[in-house]
């Protein structure tokens, strides 16, 4: 058997299931990991090795609980847990103990899951960099904002691990880190004890490094369940290559190797056509902007009104721009988004997914900050799933996502046509 | 003038503004009232007088903040507040002080607002019951689940109070006590810091005792201003008398009084139809219950899983419902709520405003539980924005609501007839 750190979670169940593994071997697998990398790497911001293995060894003990029995998962610190501190990313919160376990956390464990420790955010899940690097190139950022959980599932410290999205902080971590990052439809998976950003927006989504890992936690949190053969796509997978309103945003090497990989998928059995967004697409980014600035400083008001010195102006200049919009510019913004939504119907006529960038490019320098968002932003307030997987390399050798899209509550056809392209193409390396 | 603690808001505010009443004497007035009735009446899990005085002698001393300044606010006690415990209903979390003021408390304090005391609550803003009496006759229920606030608002111990509305836990409280009740569009008021129960449910609103009070509220928090002139319906009210499909659990007497009011208003200049809503909305009830059950033993998998006996059996049954429904019965039920949801432009096509019944009848017996949240049920999964006013006397000399309902997004016009019909009507004594 391979080291069990480098298992997937749906093979180290599987053995877990077997009697092949233990809990307890796979988590000591994984702290050992982090105890080689963690110094470079910077992943977590608490991580209690004792308390690990006490609760692996408690879930050998028993008859499975559930469909993550023994696997360890990492928690991002925006997620409160009564055994753990809660940051938030920021010194505001220094220490903080939390009274509860938000309710994926207790989901986790009710599914028989061990929760490894607690992962890096940025500061209060926006732009403000923690400490994690890129564990591919430490001079890179690991993206944002789920920073930790995407550097510490690429560096096989832990299979699975939970972020957020409220812009791109999934999708964008995923492909800076050369992992799949899946973001579930808005609402999928219970938002209770997660630190609240923007209610209209906040979507908990998913760190693994395979496409079916993702789709366990879904399964056990939310009963959304892909059947087995649903994973063998029947027939010619439909996809259409969007390359969406911000195109010229990306890279040259990035559209490259995107229209490529586009023409490959077409060479390996799917159908591939191009897709232009209606025009009322190009709204859709300065309509997420207003939707979530508005959002954002009147969720953060305490913090805002008692400790702005503790506040990066990263985040406090958006906050003060969120206190100009008036309720006309976010009433506007989201009848933008309703006619967007409207459209989706004819946006998918003629495919099962949408292919689309993940990212503009590889994982910018760790000072230059987490990257941009903007091929999530697009997309973002319209609550589509959406699955990034890693089969590109960068010119300088790092990797590049790319990101399978279906329609709101379609989760299962992202999700297997992501896998599909996964199996065609392999991973970056 | 009159004892300051029987202010409408709108009237302190101003009062305030104008150097005729201060902060410090209000509060001293509703503390006194507090003070004089709280044995009896049960309305609150936490008061302390000295520091309500001092932040109102604060706001005595400043220029003006907000809309809100100077004004006492009552907070249901599932919203997070830092300098006062914060125990959501439930033994588990006895004596528990979060970290954090809710985004809403932050946000009236910011308007300049006075926290006056924590209101009670039942249990997680379920069914189970707090301390709470009705003020008109204490061997009844207030209603629940903003229990606490309604008793406040209702016996004047504080003009303005939140509460939350999942089912019915705004209108119910507000018809049983005689006052209004503002369930905002879904989203309106930022929900960062309220305990949730429901993510595509739980809506923040507020108990007063003129319609006008409670558009202040989300005036202040979410920039939703009703301008002065809109407070003067041009025109004709086009009122949609809608019995609902659940119109045989009102109560016999309850349909007399409904069906005459209806008659009234028409005699007072309004245009008054008669609403049947398509059959599709027979389904809305179950589809509720299937959401909220589905959502609920997710939100509280934290205590479900740790704290089974200090849960109610009344909530267990609900969790452990909830935990039998599948993802399958989940979506087929949003599949029903947007079916009518499609339905609403034809809906209201004939109308401006839906009246319909806010409750069965009176307020049970407090021996008998918090009341029926039927009339509610139907329309809580649109997330229409709705007003009650206490228009009616029922056969014991309680009083009773009746609810105007709005297209969703369309919060003015809700509030603009309610008044309307509130001014027409007057209080139920």
């Amino acid at each position: 058997m391979a080291d069990p750190n480098t298992l997937s979670a749906v093979d180290a169940a599987a053995a877990i299931r077997n009697g092949r593994l233990t809990s307890e071997r796979l988590v000591e697998s994984c702290l050992a990991r982090i105890e080689a990398r963690e110094e470079r790497v910077g992943a977590w911001a608490y991580v209690n090795p004792d308390q690990a293995l006490t609760e692996a060894r408690a879930r050998d003990k028993e008859e499975p609980r559930g469909l993550l029995h023994g696997i360890p998962v990492g928690i991002k610190d925006v997620f409160d847990t009564a055994d753990m501190p809660t940051e938030y990313g920021t010194p505001i919160y220094k220490d903080h103990q939390p009274a509860w376990d938000a309710a994926c956390v207790a989901q986790v464990r009710e599914a028989g899951g061990v929760i490894l420790g607690k992962t890096v955010s940025t500061e209060f899940a926006t732009r403000y960099p923690g400490k994690t690097r890129n564990p591919h190139n430490l001079d890179h950022t690991p993206g944002g904002s789920s920073s930790g959980s995407g550097a510490a599932v690429a560096d096989c410290m832990v299979p699975l691990a939970f972020g957020t999205q409220t812009t791109g902080s999934q999708i964008r971590p995923a492909s800076y880190c050369g992992i799949v990052g899946y973001k579930p439809s808005f609402n999928t998976i219970d938002r209770a004890g997660l630190m609240p950003l923007s209610q209209s927006l906040d979507t908990i989504g998913i760190h693994g490094r395979t496409v079916q890992d993702t789709a366990l936690v879904v399964a056990a949190l939310a009963d959304y369940r892909v059947s087995d053969s649903a994973w063998e796509i029947a027939g010619t997978p439909k996809i259409a290559f969007c390359r969406t309103p911000v195109w010229a945003k990306a890279e040259a090497s990035t559209q490259a190797l995107v229209e490529e990989t586009a023409s490959r998928l077409g060479g390996q059995g799917a159908t591939v056509s191009d897709l232009a967004l209606p025009a009322d697409f190009d709204d859709l980014t300065e309509a997420h902007k207003t939707i979530s600035e508005f959002e954002f400083c009147r969720a953060l008001s305490y913090e805002r009104t008692h400790f702005p010195d503790k506040i990066s102006s990263l985040l406090m200049e958006r906050l003060e721009s969120g206190l100009r919009w008036t309720r006309a510019d976010y009433e506007n913004s989201w009848q933008k988004v309703a006619r967007c939504a409207e459209l989706m119907t004819h946006v998918f006529a003629g495919c099962d997914v949408i292919l689309a960038p993940s990212v503009p490019g590889e994982a910018p320098r760790f000072e230059e900050g987490t990257g941009s968002p903007i091929f999530s932003q697009i997309w973002a307030p319209l609550g589509l799933p959406c699955v990034s997987v890693p089969v590109l390399e960068g010119p300088t050798g790092l990797p590049i996502g790319i990101q399978l899209l279906a329609p709101l509550g379609e989760d299962a056809r992202a999700l297997t046509h992501a896998n599909w392209v996964h199996q065609q193409l392999g991973d970056w390396t």
